[in-house]
């Protein structure tokens, strides 16, 4: 069982040695979900290890080049190496005329079909879900049509108690119903209910991926209680001017959308190249919502 | 008095930790060529200490993904260090229209203006010339249309014998025309020859960079007698077929390259993330062209 999120890019716009632009490795159970792909995504998936053809879904918040200008180069390696599996891609439909302007321009035929996902903007929506997983959107404000995401794990089976089970002869072809919380009755007449041979359900957790956005208090709807927050806080508050001018939040705002959505941790990234030192973030941030840390490039989340 | 090559990017298609894909810069007197800029170029110029803002003049080989996807993110920055003065760009017309989209999309104005340069591929020409450097084209033969460049530094002024102009009474307003080679007439009837009050002429150097191509015999004409030729060897001998087929060359065709055309130095470079050591590339090519380096990320080849 695992839910963990790798930051691959916990920079903004102009990338350092220290922080590469926006990119984040999502693994819930062996299913990999990468959410924005900045430039050099790919380089730091080889420094921290993670396997390139593994993943299947990639979701792109907006078109600013800090969030997308790694995809492109990414899709030509996983071709170079042979992929034959389809990458499902959800962005806003112009990215697709830039990825197929580049296959144009480059005589480039991929090896693997890319199913395109056209995000919109105007409501949350699900928009990817299978046995474990729903990904749904969250509407970001930001200069151009951004998109959040929030991976939640669906609600899982009752633990089977098989000692229980066993004492009281419960057949095998029933334990499916009772894990799925159902009572059952058996041949013999006996009722079974799922709480006699199961133990309480395992909590089903959840992240939500927040950049870029001005602080927006209507996103709380769709992100409320999740375990863990990424929210941008791409300046601290004496720049809350410049924070405005761009669509972007500082530190206290984010911490304020984290406590006001009820979220059980909050992670800070985006920051400016500005910033030597992410102190004064966490200084801001913690006053309203102590439960902060600050991303780093590398930096593992363990969800649980 | 500076001529030198910085490897930014010494790798192919496919980058790993050790190689990023190609880029280079050129360093001639103060004048900054980028030539190439694969994806992570302007992380690379970070790490080796490179100033962005100095580079006037981008010349792009070809568009296939390993030697531009790093522009865009590159003119990115340029802009929000806000940049104003223009940018030169040589490349492929078809790269116009995705900086285009890319601008588009993302509703980028830059700060600055990038002057297009289309590059043509039918035969070499001078594509850009000032005080002290020309830079022409080599057409090489690739799978899609290529082009190589040479960066050669125009005739130096004699450097003036002082000592012996003094000694002669030569009157300053003559100097300029003696150092380019004249012979002057005085207003005392005199003529000095220019011979008489300057030393010998400094030699002039040249570089070439040759990347991607297959085995090209008819690009000699072009590079012949350089100080230094960077020719790409994506494979060894060993993998003759695939080079063949890719359109790409060996360490051994790199070095026939070299012997014939004469140069001083070569370069190996581009290498297939396949390789984990020049060893055998540089034994190859050494064979036939005993000055041969292998490049790596980070190095600087001193012209002279």
């Amino acid at each position: 069982m695992k839910f963990e999120v790798t930051i691959l890019g916990s920079g903004s716009s102009t990338p350092s040695l220290r922080r590469n632009p926006a990119a984040q490795l999502i693994n819930i159970m062996e299913n990999y979900f990468l959410v924005d792909c900045g430039e050099g995504t790919q380089i730091q998936m080889r420094k921290y290890k993670v396997k390139l053809q593994k993943i299947d879904h990639i979701f792109i918040s907006h078109l600013h080049g800090d969030h997308y200008l790694g995809l492109i180069g990414m899709l030509q390696s996983m071709h170079l190496l042979g992929r034959k599996k389809n990458v499902h891609l959800y962005a806003h439909p112009d990215l697709k005329e830039m990825i197929d302007l580049h296959m144009k321009i480059s005589q480039t035929r991929l090896t693997f079909s890319i199913v395109f996902h056209p995000l919109s903007y105007d409501e949350p929506k699900v928009i990817f879900e299978n046995k474990y997983v729903t990904v749904s959107t969250v509407v970001l404000k930001h200069r151009i049509p951004c998109c959040g995401f929030v991976f939640r794990e669906k609600e899982k089976p009752y633990p089977l108690d098989t000692q229980s089970a066993k004492a009281l002869n419960v057949p095998m072809h029933a334990f499916n119903a009772l894990k799925k919380g159902e009572d059952v009755q058996l041949e013999d007449g006996r009722t079974i209910s799922f709480k006699e041979v199961t133990f309480n359900r395992p909590k089903s957790f959840s992240y939500a991926y927040c950049s870029d956005t001005a602080y927006l208090e209507k996103i709380i709807e769709s992100i409320k209680g999740v375990d863990v927050l990424f929210h941008e806080s791409t300046f601290t508050e004496e720049l809350n001017d410049r924070a405005k001018e761009t669509h972007h939040s500082t530190a206290r705002q984010a911490a304020t959308i984290a406590l006001k959505a009820e979220v059980g941790q909050l992670v800070l990234g985006h920051f400016s190249v500005r910033y030597k030192s992410t102190e004064n973030f966490l200084a801001e941030a913690g006053a309203i919502f102590s439960n902060t840390v600050a991303a780093e490039d590398g930096m593992v989340i363990r969800v649980y």
